[in-house]
């Protein structure tokens, strides 16, 4: 079955933006810097047009491992239609961002760790994108690149 | 709005198993054992019924990383239909595999990296799972343990 044709540079950035507005779940890829050991989970997130703010405990292997290491990479989309962010990320307790910004993530993400039996547990993890690709199939993989240095290419 | 009830283990590995028979796609994660680097792509794979077999380039991250560390986690499904897979994988060069594997993994995955420009740089990995995991919503988070050291709890 042939693929449908390459979507322009502007058309992946547009779809792109769509997702990181309109989504509510990515996959969080981190490593444990003592052991080398990968892990994987979905998580909720909002985006506020400039950075992803996610939240999990920091006795899990994601929070433990990006509170330590701050480095990610975050798949959103499903298999055939990705985005892929890479950046590092900045670690917050609850009482480290504002009583909006708590009400910002609980609607857009439609949840509040805050409201979790196990609270002080929790970690916000806020991700500046520095590069971000967009594809669908294997037709798309060239030009996938649409941020690079934090900068959009297009 | 309230989550359907959770599903029972026998349900969680019916629906586990109908995913790894019927999906032609997962979310790999690696590390970089030197930077400790995470990496995370989708990739098409196959599933004899023993473990998961999955192809990429050697240059790649995620074909370094799994090359030389042999440990992945992979997410199958939906953010909210997840099956994780840990385990250690194997690699295996084209000539390793039987014209059989070949075939059946083209015919199971929709593609044969063989027949691609750059075959000799493919890689086949084979994850054999040694824990699996099966949760939907947050109330599917007990009881999401459905396979531990290799071994299908139910």
């Amino acid at each position: 079955m042939a693929n449908p044709p390459a979507r322009s540079a502007e058309e992946r950035k547009r779809d792109t933006l769509k997702r990181l507005e309109n989504d509510v779940d990515l996959w969080v890829a981190s490593a444990d810097e003592e052991t080398g050991a990968p892990f994987l989970v979905p998580l909720s997130f909002a985006w506020d047009g400039t950075s992803l703010l996610f939240a999990t405990t920091v006795t899990s292997p994601t929070g433990r491992n990006l509170a330590a290491s701050g480095r990610t990479r975050i798949g959103l989309g499903p298999t055939r239609d990705v985005v892929m962010v890479d950046g590092s990320v900045q670690t917050h307790t609850a009482g480290e961002l504002s009583e909006e910004t708590h009400a910002w993530f609980a609607e857009s993400s439609g949840w509040d760790p805050r409201r979790q039996s196990n609270a002080d547990a929790y970690r916000w993890f806020r991700l500046t994108p520095q590069r971000v690709q967009a594809w669908r199939e294997s037709n798309e993989l060239a030009g996938r690149e649409l941020m690079r240095d934090g900068k959009w290419l297009v």
